[in-house]
């Protein structure tokens, strides 16, 4: 083993946190190799008492703050989540010379501009492989491997509670708060799910992926975003029998207008590979100008699948003491914002489902409507009423339209009356 | 831009030679910017014309090796394939002190193991991101974002020839040779496309994704090859009946007996996301003992994808001056050849297709066959006749069973008698 072994502290011992404990003692031979010099746990910093859990030689502080503090430290491993206690733990491990490997999304979404300057101001590499997609590899893909190519688009599913969900509804016709509850029991979903169900925990790490593939600083406030709440078993049948599946994406797609970020349930073709990742999987889909299309998919989240990333970033470190070169592939300074293109500016083509009064005429006026905004028809079912009920369902798939046109065209629609309350309006991508 | 430029010799001017060069001039300023310094093809070695094509301002040489012998070099990039002179340019490039960037799959797999330690023993890097998979970042993946597993299986559709003569005979009844013909016609397949129909192609990948995995050197002799010559259409049918689909796979395998590789065709579930992977596109699916199952799958071939790999290799040298540790992620003497599995004892399940004569009897004494054996059947189907012939076939899919064991059934079988003469025998892998 070639030179002085890498001294790490690992602030934080959730599942994550004891899972990257357990690689680095239990494999250290192997993990050592393949850094090229001794790996060694030598603080770890945890508000909780885990006495039953085996951190080798390692310091044990209460403080975090003494992990950042301590010159017998070489990286420090942020693993406590949240943007507070984490926020200032980070910033005053790199003032102390120290590397930083993170998982947390939130923190790098939020934070990132400020964290990677001063990483790059202190000479010190910050890693967070693990805050995107857990086990799998989209920031290094992104980082290094897509680096000849103009990235296009980013296209995935970045919630795995979220995909979880969709798509237990979606294959067993099970409810919402049903599956969600199961979600929670089984570990997938936090005590308070909101980030998963509302989109922002997808939202934040479009966030860093945009970022990354197309040289723009993190704009957490960035995406427009749309929940899996919004989705209805009713829209997840009529979609499957369209040849469509939903999925909630996150997309961050460049144009020469600007940028698009959005993070939404999609109806997507069934035979695309996006479609076919269920449960906890993320998956993710880079467009590049050389490459084409390219897809990564594994295990979004669970601890040894998000400590395999951890490592992975702090046996970069150990390779690399003279560092990677900058943490978005560009220094911090050369990343300029592009214009985000608004929402209601977004194009696509629209799944809409109404109901209308069965009377001579509804259907063309209504199809008028939208034809008068210029929105054509790909295709239009007509449902049969649900028993004792008069109006008949219609779901219809439109060409591309911008979403103030939809959404105007819809307005209109229900202003005319002959209609049921009940609508759904979801965006489809075909990515071809 | 810091530090100096750096300078870049192309070898080979095929497709992918011309598409590496335009990333390099053409998006000049992105790749530069990500390189951290100024990236200048000085020198372009190509036996033939293209007068037609701009090499900005590099010198253009006949021999090949002037490229290997100019000082004005800091990188060569090798794009001319074969393991003739493509390896006496390579050994004549480090001696010189050059980084080398290579997509020669066939070297790697053949002289890998002298070249690695040439390159480290010269303190240069050799870059081969390119010899599998085309654009998709695998070489990088298993080296550096898998370093914290012990992987224990890679298996892949890694031959996208073969892929797409398969996937078109199944999705469309066609015939392997017209196929064929069209392939070659898209100029998916070589004028001699012996190596991708045999297998020959698939076994050189390989040995180099398990060499990886699994940090043992290199072996092109090592896997059992099975090309896709192999498969009738009558066998695509009938596993699709059965919820399969037929895919022509590398799998290298790491148990406490040893490693198993072996490239060839294999019946896999259809919900399996290996499945769907169609066409030219190449997948690999790697299992780690953290991250579990990770799939990534993209254009294996094609200049501009290859370049895509090539150039992010080249944009690593850049980005590493100082090394980015040993090629194969172990320095070359801390790899460890580990027993080859050989073929007959290599286990899995089995699609076996014969033709029975109807009498009564005979099924339940090939059954028996099977059973003496220890072979038991997971499903067995008796089909109609085809037309103006007596013989029935048959089809049976067996739970887990020896090589050498499932072709003594068979041999039993056929020395039985009452069985037509033809027969097909495929591996079956569920990959649960």
């Amino acid at each position: 083993m070639s030179g002085e072994a890498l001294r790490i502290g690992v602030c934080g011992v959730g599942t994550v946190g004891l899972a990257t404990i357990d690689i680095l003692l239990l494999q250290s031979a192997m993990v050592s190799a393949r850094a090229g010099k001794d790996l060694k746990v030598t603080h770890v910093g945890a508000r909780r008492d885990h006495a039953d859990h085996d951190y080798g030689d390692a310091r044990v502080s209460r403080d975090v703050m003494d992990v950042a503090r301590d010159p017998e430290v070489d990286v420090l491993v942020e693993l406590i989540g949240g943007t507070g206690v984490a926020h200032d733990l980070i910033k005053l491990a790199i003032e102390q010379g120290k590397h930083i490997v993170t998982a947390n999304k939130a923190l790098i979404a939020e934070h990132g501009n400020e964290l990677f300057a001063l990483a790059e101001a202190a000479g010190v590499q910050l890693g967070f492989e693990a805050s995107v997609a857990g086990g799998i590899p989209i920031i290094k893909a992104l980082r290094e491997s897509m680096a000849a190519n103009e990235v296009k688009q980013v296209a995935g599913i970045i919630n795995g509670t979220g995909n979880f969900i969709l798509t237990e509804m979606s294959s067993k016709g099970r409810a919402f708060g049903d599956v969600l509850c199961e979600a929670q029991a089984l570990g997938y979903a936090e005590a308070d799910p909101t980030f998963d169900i509302d989109g922002t925990d997808a939202a934040h790490k479009l966030s860093i992926l945009a970022s990354l593939a197309f040289g723009i600083p993190l704009n957490i406030d960035g995406p427009v975003k749309q929940g899996i709440d919004t989705v209805t078993p009713t829209d997840l049948d009529y979609a499957a029998e369209l040849g469509y599946r939903v999925k909630h994406l996150g997309i961050a797609r460049q144009s020469k207008n600007g940028v698009e970020l959005r993070v939404h349930p999609t109806l997507i073709p069934e035979h695309k590979q996006l479609a076919t990742v269920d449960g906890v999987m993320n998956a993710v889909m880079i467009s590049g100008s050389a490459v084409g299309e390219v897809v990564l998919a594994g295990p979004g989240a669970g601890g040894p699948a998000t400590a395999s990333s951890v490592c992975a970033d702090i046996i970069e470190v150990a390779r690399h003491s003279n560092g990677t070169g900058p943490a978005m592939g560009l220094p911090a300074a050369e990343l300029n914002a592009k214009p985000l293109i608004p929402s209601g500016e977004i194009a696509s083509e629209w799944y809409v489902r109404l109901s209308i009064v069965d009377r001579p005429g509804v259907m063309s006026h209504i199809t008028k409507l939208l034809a008068d905004r210029g929105i054509s028809i790909e295709s239009l079912v007509q449902k049969a009423p649900e028993s004792g009920r008069s109006e008949v369902p219609i779901v219809l798939l439109t060409h591309m339209a911008a979403e103030s046109v939809i959404i105007d065209a819809v307005e209109a629609i229900k202003a005319f009356g002959e209609v049921g309350t009940e609508f759904a309006l979801l965006r489809v991508e075909t990515f071809e």
